[in-house]
């Protein structure tokens, strides 16, 4: 019974994901959803990529948090165009929750929106919410073991950041292994090392966006 | 409608976590549910207590992971009760697992039982399993800003554990902003700082739960 409940509420959930998925196309605009537990990074790689890119291109940021407005604050100083939602409790974002903030939210102007979910490795995977690709930020000190023990999220990503690898000398942590395992879960898996600290990868990342970008005006 | 079904599960939880806490009482073995996101070092933190009490006290161990038994089998090493639950993609352990996992497990033998969650900040913390508390384990290199972000988890726990101190000098992480902030949240919440690398904590640890097995028996 309680199955039947989340397959109708995921079902519900898809069709309004490919309702937004369908408005970002009409207007060019390439989304990612960026999953990872509390802590992982999410925010600062996005900042990476904003510092990055912003001259290039448009970019705006739709935050999701259960509580608090501290993501956005951050992410607002970068001068991109910034939105909050606070799911007040909810473990995750939804399709509706997006399709909601979408109607006072200008992505039509934009190349480029990151929607960052909440802090949680688990729940988020399962919901689309009209995104290109799912991003998975997973973290150094988190430990080389969790592409088998949490694999849904790292089945449904398109691109792995493993980030905070400035902490790699001071950790018990198996680069290869943890790269070997995720790839086992997802041999299509793109795999970025990157530290916001030190700058590693932040050229690798830009380039992965902006690959995706172009590839989206070409077909355009 | 969707929030009635949330209700209703987590009454029919609660009245089963009851007859779970009622066993547990019975058989005079304090019960702690250590809840963190994965890589905090939930297991970690259990290797510590049991490598300091295991010689004065009969200590068994209940694993909750989405799938693999990695964390179950590093448990057994250490020569203590130890069974697996997998959740297979459930993002936290319920009451009724507990209980179903009760049937065939030693618990009225023994004094000390942690219960390991799901690796999850977020939906443990909703559902109680018969615990004595909620334990929130969480390490610096999440950062100091979680108890805001997340505040249920602090507000339902009776102690945290701030994980990995040997990573402070690495980290941007201020320790006295953050007991703060979980002071905040829930001025009762014990706090003690921890490193299983470096063995920092664990003496301060170990005596936390001496007390509470020692507060049991006197009552028992």
């Amino acid at each position: 019974m309680e199955i039947k409940v989340l397959t109708d509420i995921l079902e519900a959930n898809d069709a309004i994901a490919e309702q937004n998925r369908k408005k970002f196309d009409e207007s060019n605009v390439v989304v990612f959803n960026l999953i990872g537990s509390p802590g992982a990074g999410k925010t600062s790689i996005i900042e990476v990529a904003i510092r990055k890119l912003k001259k290039k291109y448009r970019i705006g940021v739709i935050e999701g948090d259960i509580e608090t407005s501290r993501d956005a604050e951050r992410i607002a100083k970068l001068g991109v165009e910034t939105l909050q939602i606070n799911t007040q409790g909810g473990c995750h974002l939804d399709a509706n929750m997006i399709a909601s903030a979408l109607t006072g939210f200008p992505y039509q102007s934009l190349d480029l929106l990151f929607i960052e979910n909440v802090g949680n490795l688990v729940c988020p995977a399962d919901y689309a919410l009209g995104e290109d690709a799912k991003i998975v930020v997973i973290s150094v000190p988190e430990g080389h073991d969790k592409p088998a023990k949490y694999p849904v999220i790292f089945r449904n990503a398109s691109l792995m950041l493993l980030n905070k690898m400035d902490l790699v000398p001071y950790c018990d942590f198996d680069v290869e292994a943890m790269k070997q395992d995720a790839l086992n879960v997802n041999p299509d898996l793109d795999v970025i090392g990157i530290s916001c600290t030190t700058g590693e990868g932040a050229e690798e990342w830009a380039a992965w966006l902006t690959e995706r970008i172009k590839r989206r005006k070409s077909r355009g």
